[in-house]
């Protein structure tokens, strides 16, 4: 063993010591097959080596952790569910993977009021468990609701189907416990709608994707749940026309639950793939799914529709009705995993610009597929995404032998093409590893360099953002 | 003139030359008439003389304007409206009065899509018409609404009557336009529901009451405007009734509206100096006011009204006695102002702690009116609040001669019993200069430094922060 190699050894003996004085040595870990199921994310495509993983029972182990990892110089990746998109949970080589999944704490004494207070590892699905158990309805729910937890959801702050009913889950916390990698825990968990005492760090925690510091613990405002709903899929031409209906939806339902498209190639791919009777047909174009809990007259009316779609729009005011007409969006990520391996693409844009964007995207796909690489068949494309709230998830699947390298640019090309058009390189996914590329596209220098003083205040090592390669 | 007063005479000349050089020199004064206008607050309570007032027409020009005063080791205080209740916006003596009048700008391009983009000095009121005349409806309403501004209620994070329904400011927010003391500009300004591409300056800016930067441009998310609504007025006991009442409301109601509560004080208040017809009669106790788009049987239901309430309940489903029935609320603080001056505090509470507030509150009075001072009556106590947030508005006045010192510990002790009772200092009036010296009684020392340094972040100069005494 050389000197540094001997060096680093006893570094990381004497971190593992300290971090085990803290959690207890059974809740750190340097053993190889423990730390694989921390490295890598659930798309495979980011991949890391932790040098070891840690679990915090409470926000005060949390920061003594932090501070213990701050003094030793070694950078630490907070990983809950692992479900995001993005890579940032994803721990670079030789970092610390700091698990969240022991902080389980569910606190109902506040349940009467519709305040929930959940530790940053129980899932999205026991808190929506509990909130309807008791009467209430959570705000927010995503397809990883079994896994995806409210500290991770917290820090990346999650979007979902109902935003346009609840906003995103910033909208949804009235307080948060943060530990910082400083050893300080911020606590802003008295449970009340309002709590005007200065800036809010429940609000700067939410959507910090663990820059930070360590969302620990999260209060959340419950809603009364959905009454009994009304689903229509209307057919529409492109993502333009949804969007224009989606905002008079908007605009005129009293109850609006949700406001999903898909266009054309997602539907193609799930009649192909899951043999599912397309409600719509086997027509071409896409299609609108607006839930509401209007009744259907008052829905035709709000969304203006013309003869020839309200004719072909299909409804359903009954649950297993229901439930087929919503199977057209939510098995199309199925449909798009039978098809190959995709990349996700995650845009928001401008009501108006939605049209003109998704024309631009076909031309793109209709380019790469007219190239002169090793594949000359076009990656298939399928969109689907809440364009009630302008936001578009880009499914791209290439072809086998497809050049990776065009694909890399063809995400790169998307997310500039948003950004000209007014719009932005991620909605709801986050930055993380796989668009810290591209934050300059939509901040400017100035506001990069207000975001590393920030973040300098609240992690002054720099502990919380360790390098990773993309 | 001494040494050093002419020192400071050549410091302000030369800090006026330079604002002019900024935002011409018609938009510079340091006439004490002109100044007088910035220099105390509605309540009368709070008073300082600035050196100078500045008008700047844009974030430039305010960056511009913030970095000289920085410069200039001189303290600058945002004034928009001049609405606020703490003191926050009164400039201390010797200090820049900013004021935002002049940025009153309206952008409507993105009208359609619910989004408006407001200057800072564009009032409440002409955001909620050009949002009405649009078919849109904005989410906060508030009594100042001819005067207030979006700039100020940005800063503040204003509340009013809709809270139960859309959120506080914070949530009508998906931009900000921010000018900093080191001369920087952040512009959120893209205009999308969802963006996430880190920290969100936007929510950071919204409630640091102008000590982070100026907010010279606000991005607002529209709503569907509300329908034709079921107001009722439903006796209660006491204030923790009303919470009860309105916990039920919240989680039963498919459209609530609003939830506020009037206590036996207030309604006194406004039968003795208005001549007002109570809805409820003559008799004791509060009243909760209900207003929904649910029909009258489904909000009696939602509610769960005993036989003795239901019985007592007025109802109004037209304007004329929607209006009336509003009355007994919205003319509170105009009977509380004929009874004399009053100290208005702002407390929020969990909701099961309203009662038990309550009561103390009585007790605290009673026990100043038995006291051996100047007076021996009791001040008068009007309680009124958006009960359904579970924030309270509680009006004091004094009688005669009373002994303002008293007042004062009464005012202190008032919001030691809400943080003894799991509440805050501030429901949605803010810190202040009002509330400063109790800060501590909610936020810890941790968190007190990591706010610190935040505010050292992004105003490295404290020039946001100037010394002012209570």
């Amino acid at each position: 063993m050389r000197g540094d190699e001997q060096q680093t050894h006893a570094r990381a003996a004497a971190l593992t010591t300290a971090l085990a004085g803290i959690v207890g040595g059974s809740h750190v870990s340097d053993d190889p097959t423990v730390l694989a199921r921390y490295g890598t994310d659930w798309t495979g495509r980011w991949r890391g080596r932790a040098a070891l993983a840690v679990l915090p029972l409470d926000a005060e182990q949390t920061a003594a952790v932090l501070a213990a990892c701050a003094r030793a110089g070694v950078g630490v990746v907070t990983q809950g569910g692992n479900t995001g998109l993005v890579g940032a949970a994803v721990p670079p080589d030789g970092s610390v993977v700091l698990s969240t999944a022991r902080m389980t704490t569910l606190d109902t004494s506040r349940l009467g009021d519709g305040v929930l207070t959940a530790g940053a590892g129980v899932t999205l699905a026991e808190v929506q468990r509990t909130a309807a158990a008791a009467g209430w309805s959570f705000g927010v729910d995503l397809a990883a609701r079994d896994s995806a937890t409210i500290g991770g959801m917290v820090a990346t702050n999650a979007g979902g189907v109902h935003v346009v009913r609840h906003g995103m889950m910033r909208a949804q916390l009235i307080g948060v416990e943060m530990a910082l990698t400083t050893g300080e825990v911020v606590r802003e968990l008295r449970g009340l709608d309002k709590d005007n005492t200065g800036p809010s760090l429940t609000q700067l925690a939410c959507g910090s994707e663990g820059t930070l510091g360590v969302v620990t613990r999260a209060q959340l405002r419950l809603h009364r749940p959905t009454g009994a709903t009304t689903v229509l899929l209307v057919p529409v031409d492109d993502a333009g026309t949804a969007a224009e209906l989606a905002t008079r939806a908007r605009r005129g339902l009293t109850g609006v639950v949700a406001l999903e498209y898909v266009d054309e190639g997602a539907r193609a791919l799930v009649r192909r793939h899951l043999q599912l009777d397309d409600p719509l047909g086997e027509g071409l174009g896409g299609a609108l799914l607006v839930e509401c809990e209007d009744e259907l007259e008052a829905a035709v009316a709000a969304l203006g529709l013309e003869p020839r779609h309200a004719n072909a729009v299909r409804v359903a005011t009954d649950d297993a009705a229901r439930r087929r007409l919503w199977a057209l969006r939510e098995r199309v990520p199925e449909a798009v995993n039978r098809q190959g391996v995709p990349r996700k693409l995650d845009v928001a844009l401008p009501v108006a610009e939605l049209g003109g964007f998704e024309l631009w995207l076909h031309a793109r796909i209709a380019h790469l597929g007219a190239g002169t690489g090793a594949s000359t068949t076009a990656p298939t494309l399928a969109v689907i995404g809440h364009v009630g709230d302008g936001n578009l998830h880009v499914n791209v699947v290439g072809p086998p032998g497809v050049d990776e390298a065009a694909l890399d640019l063809l995400e790169d090309d998307t997310y500039r093409e948003a950004v000209r058009r007014g719009g932005s390189i991620s909605a709801e996914h986050g930055v993380g590893r796989a668009k810290a590329h591209l934050l300059a596209l939509v901040r400017t220098p100035q506001e990069l360099a207000v975001l590393a003083r920030i973040g300098h205040a609240m992690d002054p090592t720099g502990t919380l953002r360790p390098r990773a390669s993309r």
